[in-house]
C-alpha cells in the first residue's frame, strides 16, 4: 500500500478563475478562501489555460504591478503541468520536484478532477509510516 | 530507516529579516529569492519573534494594506511554532497538519539552525519509497 494514487490525497472541487481577473481578485480569493492557487480556464470551452499562485501574486507585488487592473492571463504559469489521478503519490512528488512547484492540476482525459499539492502529500507522510510499521509487525509475526 | 529526522531534509541558512521591514521589501525579497517566508529577528538579541509568508503578504494586498510602509512586525504570525532538528519528519508533519502551516522554522537550543517545508518533505516522499521497496527485497531474501 506505499503506491497508493493521487486520486487519494488530492483534493476536489477544484477552484478556478478566469484570465480576465485582476491580481487584487485573486488576492482576494485567497484570503477568503484561504488557497493558495487557482486553476485558470476558458470562460467559453471550459479549457485549463494556466494557474495563478501565490508566488504570481507576489511577484506582481515585487515589480509594482497595479494589482487592480492587471489580468491574470498576463502573469499566470501556462501551459499547466497535470498528472492522472490514477498516477502514484511518488510520481506527483518526482514531477513537483522536476518543475519546482508546489501544486499539480489533477486531469482525467481533459477533464479537471482535482489538484494535489505538497500539503496533501506532507498530511500523507505520518500515514505512510504507519502502514510501514504495521507491515514490519505483520511480517515479524510470520 | 523510515524514521529519519529533521536534520536530513530541512534548509540550512534559513534567511531572516527585522520586524520594520515593510511588505514590499519582503515581497522583493521572496521574488528575487525566491522563497516563500522569512523568520522575523529581533535586531539586537537576534531572538526569533513571528515568521511572515507568501500568505501574509497575500492578505495585506486583499486588505489593501499600504505595501509600501506597513511593517512585518504588524502582519507576521507570532509566536513561531518551531521544531527541533532531531525530531522525526513524521512529526514535522504532524506539527505542520494540527496547526495548518507549511513553513517550520528549525530551533536547537535557542539557536535557529533551519526551515522545514512541506516541499523538503515532499521530495523526500520518492526517496522515502525506494528505502521501503529496498527493505523488502531484503527480507524477501532471508
Amino acid at each position: 500500500m506505499i503506491d497508493i494514487s493521487v486520486s487519494n490525497v488530492m483534493a476536489r472541487g477544484v477552484e478556478t478563475i478566469t484570465g480576465d481577473e485582476t491580481a487584487a481578485g485573486v488576492a482576494r480569493r485567497f484570503a477568503g478562501e484561504q488557497i493558495g492557487s487557482l486553476v485558470v480556464v476558458d470562460p467559453d470551452s471550459g479549457t485549463l489555460t494556466g494557474i495563478v499562485t501565490e508566488s504570481d501574486i507576489i511577484q506582481q507585488v515585487a515589480t509594482n504591478g497595479d494589482m487592480e487592473t492587471v489580468p491574470v492571463s498576463t502573469f499566470m504559469s501556462a501551459p499547466v503541468v497535470t498528472i492522472e489521478s490514477t498516477e502514484p503519490i511518488h510520481a506527483a512528488a518526482d514531477v513537483m520536484k522536476r518543475h519546482s512547484i508546489r501544486r499539480l492540476p489533477v486531469v482525467d482525459s481533459g477533464q479537471l478532477v482535482g489538484i494535489v499539492t505538497t500539503t496533501n502529500l506532507t498530511h500523507y507522510l505520518p500515514k505512510l509510516r504507519n502502514t510501514i510499521l504495521r507491515e514490519r509487525g505483520t511480517n515479524q509475526n510470520r
